[in-house]
């Protein structure tokens, strides 16, 4: 109850310490946040790798060229042990992707292919379309309503500021497609699963189910989807015309591919006192630059580790791991944990969410971390984030350590906007706003300052 | 002064007068602006036309389905004398667009091309990019500087609430391509003329000034624009490497093509008292559905006139003008005219600003009219609109009644949102507001029912 009472008092502290951050904080950490909010590093890092390299889809030269110049990036920053770590694996790269309603309103849709999309033969196919407004609808749709046909899917998601909604209706991108491919669909459509009203469509992975034939699979920009149902309605009405498309998407695996991860490390005064991950991944899509998702979550905590590393040596190692191929189902991850799951990890965290502020901080303790926690809470405080009350989950380039036991801390960015733009062309360097960016770093920085200088036994 | 005075008053009035109109209105504009708050004919009219028709390019067989579906819809409206008034316009039409940065720093770039533009060959042309912050910069570049180049001309528009900066920014588009091919440039990129920044590049027409030889021409979505200004600066830095580009745009002229307006009549009682043309187009470009630029237009003035004609038929005909052929240089105004120009218009108005709120009334009348001028004004004021004090300066397509000395009234509409969306694919239904939308049939029912019927001669 007190965390609760006392809201009002840390909410009137933060607006006042953005240049004056509290008294109550340890001195290291408030002249850390002082810092932090004039920082230019992370602003530099997402500025110049959406500048110089630009969309990095995994397993492509694209993603090596990103690999390259953050390898050179951390270095000069002045990071230690800065190297990357290269695997395999299988790379599915986007085509031509076109299509228009044919009849009876004949105009252009915009789409893009999902993920590990089929693809139509090279000059496309043509169908009716079967609308479902939910992916119940789908799932329950007698197999004949749709062979042969193109399955057409919506949903109502809605921005939220914790993102809590992608995980439910995101449902219709993961598994919207094998259900279709299984009941016989010549292809699906989806409705982005964004919050926008652009015509920038959102693609992003599936994954098909054991058995199925793949088939060609995309998102149509929102207002598209709401042109489309408009349309189907207005047939509808014009005596059950059927509406008719034709769609061209040719994307293709081109088999095993070269990825990798990118390391760099704050070495500890004491080896025995273990690794603290700071995780974002560097893959990105293809159709952004890869800005928010997540060249700035890389920027973040690179310029966060950099703050704590210049200030004095931490007592625990703060390693980097800038992931590959986190898009198309953590590659990276996996091979980061092959490659060291018998180190010591005591703590986790990822930035992979966007630029956008901190506004609550989730932790997985032992019982231990308790008192770790409880100074973090209170020094995050200053900077308008409130301790939150369920546990911390991670990100996908974590989720190896932390399904191993690794404890993790959540600091909650601002989602509101975030699927305004996820995985969209729109995903540019002009969506990040520096103010928010720098209180980003500034709740990094604090929190590996403390953690990686902490006397507790996290694990 | 007075009117100065007055105003706090007028907007508290406005604020309430949504649903109770203002006492001191004559009683039918009262009952008009109640109605028209109440309007769903304005907004099924740009519904349907963006749903069932959608783009529709000038020239093009998408142009004529937009006639022929607002033939059906005026007459389905009651209107009189409903038709189409053919012409043949030379036409232009979109190819394939596709531009990258080869090096230093190779990503995909967004473009489109502009109105008129010349191809490059279809496999595409490569060269370096040559930099102009302002058009003014580009007139003062010796031309050796762009022999065999692309130009590339940016510039700092911002929004604006009467929109007043295109005029001036708009130049880069306007000239910009015949100061760079006289210059013997390959081809010119430019900054879109727009305020937003997402991936949607603006088209908008440009015309080849007298002798050049048109050459490819396009613009950058304005992140793709700010991306390449700083690609520019970074290898400018790094000992200045040339930016190299490869443009691919495949336009081409199709010849004379069938295109025409669309007129639809409320007969007046008075045939002598002389027509009040309500104009808007309903041509498009390629890239949206044409529903803020101009199918809202001519979903307005179809509303208004409807709503005066179920009222009471009034003294004077009221004529919609669906011109066609705007987009690309207003051949359906030039072709009206050259038809109609015989006979006895006395006044014009145009809706051509998108669907947001009316807020400013401006008159070009004669020293007789300033009594029915003051009338409009104040049946105008409860709806949240002041009287303005420059001349009214008409639409396109009216502009051939203006310049023959035609009386003239603008109702401006905030467009501080208008070049977020201007010419690019984002220019949807969903970007229309209804209730915005419903204000601007209160305006214009409520001028011209005062108008139609006012003593005053206008001309
Ligand atoms: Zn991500
Ligand atoms: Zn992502
Ligand atoms: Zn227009
Ligand atoms: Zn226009």
């Amino acid at each position: 109850m007190q965390k609760i009472r006392s809201a009002p008092l840390a909410l009137a502290l933060s607006a006042m310490s953005l240049s004056t951050p509290a008294m109550a904080a340890p001195p290291d950490v408030a002249g850390l946040q002082e810092k932090a909010m004039a920082d230019e590093i992370a602003w530099d890092f997402v500025s110049d790798l959406t500048t110089e390299v630009g969309p990095r889809p995994a397993g492509t030269a694209d993603e090596a060229r990103g690999r390259d110049w953050a390898v050179a990036r951390l270095k000069a920053l002045g990071f230690a042990n800065v190297r990357a770590e290269p695997y395999i694996m299988p790379t599915w790269v986007r085509g031509a992707e076109t299509a228009k309603v044919v009849a009876p309103f004949p105009q252009t849709l915009i789409v893009t292919a999902l993920g590990n999309s089929g693809a139509t033969p090279a000059n496309g196919l043509e169908a009716e379309v079967v609308y479902f407004p939910t992916i119940a609808d789908l799932e329950a749709a007698a197999p004949d309503r749709l062979k042969g046909k193109i399955a057409f899917v919506s949903h109502a998601m809605k921005a939220t500021q914790d993102g809590s909604s992608y995980g439910y209706f995101g449902i219709v991108r993961r598994q919207g497609p094998s259900i279709a491919a299984k009941k016989g669909a010549a292809a699906i459509l989806i409705r982005s699963i964004g919050t926008d009203n652009h015509r920038t469509p959102h693609t992003g992975v599936q994954m098909w189910a054991e058995g199925v034939t793949p088939i060609p699979a995309a998102a149509l920009s929102v207002p598209d989807a709401e042109n489309l149902e408009r349309m189907l309605r207005k047939a509808q009405m014009k005596g059950g015309k059927p509406v008719r498309v034709a769609l061209t998407l040719t994307p293709r695996f081109i088999g095993d591919q070269a990825s990798g991860n990118v390391i760099a490390e704050v070495p500890g005064t004491d080896p025995a006192a273990g690794i603290i991950v700071a995780a974002c991944h560097l893959d990105s899509w293809d159709l952004g630059t890869g800005a928010i998702d997540d060249g700035a979550g890389c920027a973040i905590a690179s310029a966060a580790a950099r703050l704590v590393m210049k200030n004095e040596r931490p007592r625990r190692t703060i390693r980097l791991l800038l992931a590959g191929s986190e898009e198309v189902g953590g590659f990276g991850a996996r091979a980061y944990f092959a490659a060291h799951k018998e180190e010591r990890h005591v703590l986790a965290l990822e930035s992979d969410f966007g630029a956008d502020r901190v506004w609550r901080v989730d932790f997985k303790f032992p019982a231990a971390g308790a008192p770790l926690a409880a100074r973090i809470a209170d020094a995050l405080a200053p900077l308008g984030i409130g301790k939150g009350s369920q546990p911390a989950g991670g990100g996908a380039d974590i989720a190896p350590l932390v399904a191993a036991g690794v404890p993790v801390i959540d600091l909650q960015q601002d989602g509101t906007r975030y699927f305004d733009l996820h995985h969209t062309a729109d995903d540019t360097l002009d969506k990040i706003d520096p103010a928010q960016l720098r209180q980003n770093v500034a709740a990094w920085a604090t929190v590996l300052a403390l953690a990686a200088n902490a006397d507790e036994q996290l694990r």
